[in-house]
Order: structure tokens, then C-alpha cells, then sequence
């Protein structure tokens, strides 16, 4: 292999979206005293993901950020709820997508890798809240690239194009590394290399999908430490 | 002011590309017994860079990285002197532009800067190049944002107007640190607040432009570490 860039799938991944989310919902429940089942309230946020990108990809709706579609589905939520909140308080709850927690070997493993590689997201998520999580995680990026670069959602082959146009690189000079095995089909459909990093707690302890490699991938492993030692870093 | 980001003109503002270059022009003709006059050679270099623009935003010329300008017009200048270069070397030669050193202020006034504001260059060079030449130099960006995401050069509106679009903030929210007047007025012509850093010795002992302020710009100081003061960090 001659790989000269990594790039990362980031919710799930490398942060542990639910459990921080989770956090930051009770927290906005214990202030108001209202204590609703929100593990099913993030199901139903978290469930508007696909579809809103979908919408997008099939030319149904205009470019839109994951940003807004996470926030009018927040608004409708709440609504639906009773739970009042202000423009502001929706803004700053729907961010808590860039507030999120890295798994415990994210942070080491991207700064053993950065050492040999160009290391980049390449996330659905907007570019401000990528470039604000990292900020909050403390992820090293050399560089941010997510789908908002190509104005539609993996897995359209544009984002990964995209991607590698911007890098100045080939397809097979490049790697994406994700915990779901549709990203990485994808990326592999067009000459990129492939990683495996499952999450088996990214939708907590029932999780049922992605918790096997589902194709060849070049590298299948349990951490991004263990990338950085498959990888030579 | 309410500034939550910086984009940073990044040749001559933040590294002394022609002491840089230079000295691996030196290089290259010492190891092939070769010394010509290599100050008016990378002025003949240097001179592509506008016109070569100018075509893409005239619409004359298609979407061209500056990497690609560069390389065009290196290979000219290289037959023009009878000079013998391999694709490798003239590839090599063509990358000095990923390798050039930062002025003494700029990575330790970079650093202070990050702490409050999200920093990122705004840079007519190609993604790729700005992602390697922040490797070499040690510039700690959050994020990367250079022409090519526009596709389109500076002074082009589109290019300023992609990167607020980016960053997720309005005008008024961000601020572009340049050397060059021609760069701010363009970026305040569209509501970016404005710093100049004039670099007296961008274009060596004789630079005779961009040597004071000629506009109201928001702020203007002598290095990297002073904007830091200047913007309280």
C-alpha cells in the first residue's frame, strides 16, 4: 500500500456521540425538571439523519447542512413534548453535535498517525461543526473535509472524490478509516483503501449493525491505536 | 468588534517564500554545477502567479490549481536556460512551495491566536499545498481553506464569501490578516474586518508595494504576536 492520507468518518467513529448526548440531555432536563425517556428522544433525533441527507442526495431538497436538518428535527421533538425552548437554547442544544466526547484512543492514536500521514475527517457533518468539534475533542486534523466541501452525502461517490481531489492525491493513495461498513464500501467502490474500526457501543449496549466487517477491507482493527501499530506509526 | 475567526493570507503574510526558495534554487543548481542568476529567475517565476489567475477568473482558462501555474511556467523558465529536469525533479522543484519557512512571529502568534479564535489561511495556493506547507512549517490550523474551494482566485468574491460560508459565521464575524491592501480591501469591501501585517522584505531588500496601509483597515500592527496582543489573547 502506499498511503499517504487517512480520512476519518467522525460521529461513531471517533466520538462517542450517544453517551455525550445523552449527558447533555439529562443536564437540559435536570435545569428545567423534567426528566422525559431521552434515550428514546436522541433514537428519534438520531432517526432523521439518513432520510434528511437522502432528501438532499436525491435532489428532493437544496443543499442543507446536517446542522439544520438536526435542528428543525430538535424543534419538532421538543415540540411535540411541550418542552419550550428559545431560538438560542435550540442553537445551543443542537450543537451539542460538536460537543462530543472522543473514545478513549482517538486522541493518541491521530497524533501517532499524524506523524506519517495527512489526517482529515471526511464526515457528514457541516465544516463549522467539524472544525468546532475538533476544537472541543482536541482532534489533531491537518486538514477538514466533509461533505458540505461536495454539497451532498456520502456514501455519493462526489464526497469521497472530493476528498481526494482536495488532497491532491490518488484514490488508492488514500484511506478511509469508519465503523460502518456502507462508508466503506463505498470509498472502496472507488480505489480508496479501507480500514475497519467497529464501535460496538456507538448505539450503546443492544447495538446489532456494524459490529463485523461486512467486505475485504485492507485493515480491520478494535482502536484507532491499533491503526496507528497496523500502519507502522 | 465580534470576531470569532481568522483567515490568514498565508505567502508573504505568514512565510518568506523567496529567502526560501531561494536558498533550494542554490541547492539545485550547486548539485548540477549550475549557478544563474536565480533572483531574477524566481522573479520570472513569480510573475506567472498573477496573469496565470487572471485567466481562471476571466473564465479564459479553466479551473487550474496554482501548483499547476507554477509547474507550467517552472518548465518554461527551466528550457528557456537549457536547464535539464526530470518530471520528478521538475515535480520536486515545484513543491519548494509546500517548503518554505515562517516569518519569526508566525507560528508562536499563531498558537497564542487559536486559543480565542478559530484560525485557518485563506490562501490562493492549491488545498493540498496549504495542507503540506502547514505540515512543513508547523502552522496549527483548525481548519483549511484555500481558493480551490471556491474554484476561483482572490480577489474574487467567492472566495471570501465560501470561507465565511464555511466557517458557518456571518462577514462581520470574521477577519482576514494580510500583507497585501489589494487582499483587504476586497475582503472589506464585503464586510470581513481587516488586519494588515505589512512583511517589508516579502520581495527582498528592494520591495517598494504594500510597505504602509492604504485603507481603513481594523487593525493594523507589525507581526503575527502582535495581532495576538491586539485581539486580547
Amino acid at each position: 500500500m502506499d498511503v499517504h492520507a487517512l480520512l476519518f468518518d467522525t460521529y461513531g467513529t471517533l466520538v462517542d456521540w450517544r453517551s455525550s448526548i445523552l449527558d447533555e440531555l439529562a443536564a437540559f432536563g435536570r435545569a428545567r425538571g423534567l426528566a422525559p425517556d431521552w434515550e428514546a428522544f436522541l433514537a428519534d433525533w438520531k432517526a432523521c439523519y439518513r432520510p434528511g441527507m437522502d432528501a438532499v442526495n436525491r435532489g428532493e431538497a437544496p443543499w442543507t447542512t446536517l446542522e439544520e436538518i438536526y435542528r428543525r428535527r430538535l424543534v419538532d421533538l421538543l415540540a411535540a413534548r411541550a418542552i419550550a425552548a428559545s431560538a438560542a437554547e435550540v442553537d445551543d442544544l443542537t450543537r451539542v453535535w460538536w460537543r462530543l466526547r472522543p473514545w478513549p484512543d482517538t486522541v493518541s492514536g491521530l497524533a501517532r498517525l499524524k506523524r506519517r500521514f495527512v489526517i482529515s475527517p471526511l464526515s457528514n457533518a457541516s465544516f463549522a461543526g467539524m472544525v468546532r468539534l475538533a476544537r472541543f475533542a482536541g482532534l489533531p486534523w491537518d486538514c477538514v473535509i466533509t461533505a458540505e466541501n461536495a454539497r451532498c452525502y456520502k456514501p455519493r461517490p462526489e464526497v469521497y472524490r472530493t476528498a481526494v481531489a482536495l488532497l491532491g492525491l490518488s484514490a488508492n493513495e488514500v484511506m478511509l478509516v469508519a465503523a460502518h461498513n456502507y462508508d466503506l464500501a463505498a470509498a472502496q467502490a472507488l480505489g480508496l483503501r479501507t480500514a475497519f474500526v467497529p464501535r460496538p457501543l456507538e448505539y450503546g449496549p443492544g447495538q446489532t449493525s456494524d459490529l463485523r466487517p461486512e467486505g475485504k477491507w485492507d485493515v480491520v482493527v478494535d482502536s484507532v491505536e491499533e491503526l496507528a501499530a497496523a500502519l507502522g506509526c
